[in-house]
């Protein structure tokens, strides 16, 4: 290929692709082949549409950008060092997936500002993108006027095949449709190329269909590769649709530019090699040392920094004059940028005594939802089509809904993993929302990889499990958790809680309202429990606390959790009629207990006392590093059965009766 | 509603209705809506349509039936009782959903004999749909002969709305379509309720469009509730289309019959309660007391047994020629058909000296794969789009594509969990399929629903999973599994194993093949891993053992997993040379070490040898049951980080010098 004179719109794409090409290089690792593909759309999308401010990556008005195709980071990178942000100079793109760069192997939102959510999972990212769109309808609904529009950006996407294959993307993309969510564009980087070669074999159904048949505005770009225009007018176009989401397929060429490997699964994740790179500069004529940038290339892309700060300087004033048309309303919205919760929200926590009514956890868990959400406006939330079971709608508010998207209560559908992942960009668009979302204790199996994502980006999405043990009877098996409270106890960041009844799960939502930066998982459950005079929201917020005890040192000390805590109680009265002294340790988060210091724990669970048996109706993997070598622990031992709960609790050993004799056998 | 004589099809119907609203109403839980629906499709599917043998359950070439909506079971019991099946008798179905039932809460595979596979948990039924329609098509790929057609059968399949909002069913579906499957049909079960109340809330797409985006072929029944004939003509021609998979929308009222809770979330999944049920009785004209069925409906329902019985003898009649014609293919199936592995498959497992070249053991994997691909023919399988990093392809074989079925590399896309589901579907064919599937070992978070149902349907699908731990490098925290080993140990019935080198992957081999009824998912390393001489296939077979010793009782054991094996040995190394008696053991499987007998155990990891220091590339949790409390745990806390694997490895600790000084430690 001959190149004649670039214009400048050519050289900044290439620019793009020769930071991609040359830090791969470098790194000797990383993808190429989707930044080299990807950077025209990406050059008209951050040159001639994108609202940002480089300076301030955290201006509420941005426009959301989010690289679905994780990947592809190089592209990302290239854009934040090009545009001006601090974040990414030129030698954290020399440092390339280096031990403690700022440019690692998938773009992480906690590592590098101006990254907005964490990708590299395929098809989270637009999902994520979804959520982003979500959060800016609703603080729209809520808070723009009519003569006022303080909430008004765009969000848009890049993905790829990859993500077009994931059952999440599907989810989420077809409430997206449902909902109409008009600014939100994705742009769908056809590139016909997936690990294992050509999409041909085992891709082949018709993307753009599919969502017109979950009600998007579709259009296509044949030529990605050179086409400017017609990218830049397809999003436009895209823009003036406002009902609905907009897809954009925009036919690509992976690794575009390299001779001998573009349009193959071979550059995709390797490095071209210094053969390869050379035939590549001389073909799309580019004469610049690695990581060199022309001038003009860099002063051209750098006028995102005077744009960005007109046009955040242009919402200041916006915003100055709303603060005075709507104080109030301002006042929250101030609030919630600061990531400041309202004065005394914990005042609204109930508490309880053993007078009180027996009730299911779920049921304290919809109580305290709703006293909450009386004084914490930016709750919102709701269930994967379980509103019903797991007890989360907000009473008097009503649905978030096209046309209605001030509303509080989120319909998910039956779209667990979709659910989290959307949850997960509603927090991460910055803006002080609290979402919560819900489904039966099994089903985080589902949704798993998206609470992992919020666990790693530090997204404190508030998830609300019910049903969580055998204890939920004639489901049966298949509805049944019993490893999955262990399983979600071992990912990093995530707060697991299990209440024993009513004061208790208030603690747990004072811990996950508290928690923005983690996580918090409620496991609830569907039968009644008692509540008891001592529990304590302090207690909890520790992690295990002491409910009952004898006078002196403990003979034995019964740890329960949720559910399983009535038996402790029940079982240390029997004993301690029978002379022995037993205390009752609570223990509804492992994690908040770990994390106690060495004073609390031995007042808690003191060293000398060896005597130990813990009692939770799941399997009772990792309860020995709290029982040690001479306790135990009734757990539940392979999979559940369908009967009535209680008399599936009975059959698996889930009585005072059992808990009584193990704890005697214990004892010695 | 004033019923005039009812045909005999109509009174079939009904009979189907009132054994599901009468089992619902004395179990005082289930869920009647569905069964009252979508009786009329499966009274004509089950009576017009299918081919099967009540009176044996597994004849091989039965047409299959998945209700992926498996809360309707009573649907499904009440058809096997009415067929003459005799796994579910009046009084199983009147002791639905009690202890020990053969008619549990939803239809388990392992309980009721006449169940294909266990559904409930939504989408799966139909991924496990399209994995008993690959496992037709791949059988009948090579066993069919232009003269003997020996595998030809439907598999049919009913859905609802929540399986089609679940994302693993488009992943599943996508492939469907693109493979072209022509024998499978589903009934798409249209009745615009779900749990939340009308699909108006949340999910509006167009199903149909997007079966058609799909590659499906797509028919709509207006009138599911009455229209009999519509919905036979429609199945007959989806039988017609044989280039494509067929999709039904057959437009229902959830809970038909039932005056005042029909087309509500209400009947969906509650008892309907005594006066509802009398007033449904008098609204259907069904004047039989509970329990009761007609004798001329049972009588026309036991049809089936002759019928069935004369289409196994047709096909045994076909068998009995073909066993003539083709001896070879013949023995070939009679024994997959018993369930028998080739004798002595074992020989063909490599094994390994310290001589040998440092390999990854993915690529022991791989060089197994082959090996044993070779010598059983039954074993096909693939990768989520990771063919070439999970280094799964059978060498010298064709892929599994539209007319090249009888192709042993399957091609999954990038769609995890719907392959994990897939692979449940082509187990529970039941005629000695051994499919594996493979992607990297943090994506099992994304397939752990279709894992879990693996474990509980007791298929022994083989979960190949590579770059497991922190090790992987680069790619990143969100690629680098750190809790996924643990996360899957809870799993019940879920073999886990993490080989250290290239003998011990074939161990791992020999215990997936030989487990039939158990899925093992065997994790394996990116990086290159020196072999040992003392290492042994029979040793992991039971999980640990004793890699290399000191004369006399040990001061210390180390345990080690997979690539922290070295680690281990070097360091006994070392330690050896400072004077310690140091013990080596190799732990690939928690779960196959814990179903050792006392005596086993005792020689590996003896109770008077309390110092003990576990090394593995994951978090600790759990490992306090083998290290005991006066031992230690080197494992990663919280996430990974991206850069070279080696460097993420010694910055987590996972050096030779770090083992030796934590050694001491423990040593005191």
């Amino acid at each position: 290929m001959v190149v004649a004179t670039q214009s400048l719109d050519q050289l900044c794409i290439n620019s793009i692709r020769f930071l991609a090409i040359d830090a791969v290089e470098k790194a000797k690792s990383g993808h190429p082949g989707l930044p080299m593909g990807a950077a025209p759309m990406a050059f008209v999308l951050w040159d001639k549409i994108m609202r940002f401010n480089p300076k301030n990556p955290q201006w509420f008005n941005r426009d959301r950008f989010v690289l679905s195709a994780g990947h592809g980071c190089m592209l990302q990178y290239a854009l934040l060092h090009l545009s001006g942000y601090d974040s990414v100079t030129i030698d954290d793109i020399k440092s390339f997936r280096q031990w403690g760069s700022r440019t690692p192997g998938h773009p992480e939102n906690f590592e590098t500002p101006g990254v907005e959510v964490t990708t590299g999972p395929l098809g989270q990212g637009i999902c994520n993108g979804v959520g982003l769109a979500m959060a800016e309808a609703h603080l729209a609904g809520r808070l723009n006027k009519p003569d006022a529009t303080l909430v008004d950006h765009y969000t848009y996407v890049i993905l790829g095949d990859g993500c077009n294959m994931e059952g999440v993307s599907g989810e989420a993309c077809s409430l997206a449709g449902h909902l109409g969510l008009g600014k939100l564009i994705a742009l769908y980087d056809d590139n016909h190329i997936s690990i294992d070669g050509s999409t041909d074999i085992s891709f082949t159904e018709d993307v753009s269909k599919r969502f017109e048949a979950y009600g998007w505005h579709v259009q296509h770009v044949e030529n990605g590769n050179t086409d400017l225009d017609a990218i830049q007018k397809a999003i436009e176009a895209a823009k003036a649709v406002t009902d609905r989401p907009s897809m954009i397929k925009v036919t690509t060429t992976i690794g575009y530019g390299s001779p001998n490997k573009s349009d193959s699964a071979g550059i995709h994740g390797a490095a071209l090699g210094d053969e390869e790179i050379k035939l590549t500069r001389e073909n799309l004529g580019w004469e610049h040392e690695p990581f060199v940038i022309p001038d003009d290339v860099l002063s051209h892309f750098r006028k995102a920094v005077d744009r960005g700060a007109s046009a955040e300087a242009e919402w200041n004033e916006t915003l100055a004059t709303y603060r005075t048309q709507y104080p109030e309303e301002a006042a929250l919205f101030d609030r919630m940028q600061k990531g400041e919760l309202p004065a005394n929200w914990e005042a609204a926590l109930p508490t309880y005594t053993s007078a009180d009514k027996t009730l299911a956890t779920r049921k304290h868990s919809e109580i305290t939802i709703n006293a909450l959400a009386g004084v914490i406006p930016e709750m919102l939330g709701g269930s994967a089509d379980l509103t019903h079971s797991n007890l989360t709608e907000i009473k008097g508010e009503g649905n978030f809904q096209k046309g209605t998207y001030g509303n509080r209560n989120l319909r998910f559908g039956v779209r667990e993993h979709g659910m989290g992942a959307i949850c997960n960009g509603i927090v991460l668009h910055n803006s002080g929302l609290i979402p919560y979302c819900a489904t039966f204790l099994v089903f985080a199996d589902y949704m798993r990889a998206a609470i992992r994502l919020s666990a790693l980006s530090e997204a404190g999405v508030i998830y609300v499990m019910t049903h969580d043990s055998i204890g939920l009877g004639e489901d049966g098996p298949t509805h049944q958790p019993v490893e999955t409270i262990a399983s979600l106890r071992v990912i990093p960041n995530l707060i697991v809680m299990r209440p024993a009844e009513g004061t208790e799960t208030s603690g747990a939502y004072q811990v996950a309202i508290a928690n923005r930066k983690r996580p918090t998982l409620i496991a609830l459950s569907r039968q009644g429990l008692p509540d008891y005079d001592n529990s304590s929201i302090e207690g909890v917020t520790k992690g295990a606390y002491v409910l009952s005890d004898s006078d002196g040192t403990p003979d034995l000390i019964l740890i329960g959790t949720g559910s399983e805590v009535q038996l402790c109680t029940k079982a240390a009265d029997q004993l301690r009629g029978e002379g022995k002294k037993v205390r009752v340790v609570s223990m509804p988060s492992w994690e908040l207990y770990d994390e106690q210091d060495d004073a609390y724990k031995e007042s808690v669970l003191p060293k000398a006392v060896k005597k130990r048996l813990s009692v939770e109706a799941g399997c009772d993997f990792g309860w020995s590093r709290y029982v040690g070598s001479e306790g135990a622990s009734i757990g539940v031992d392979g999979f559940g059965a369908s009967a009535p709960g209680g008399l599936v609790m009975e059959k698996y050993g889930f009585t005072v009766e059992n808990v009584v004799a193990k704890a005697k056998e214990v004892l010695g």
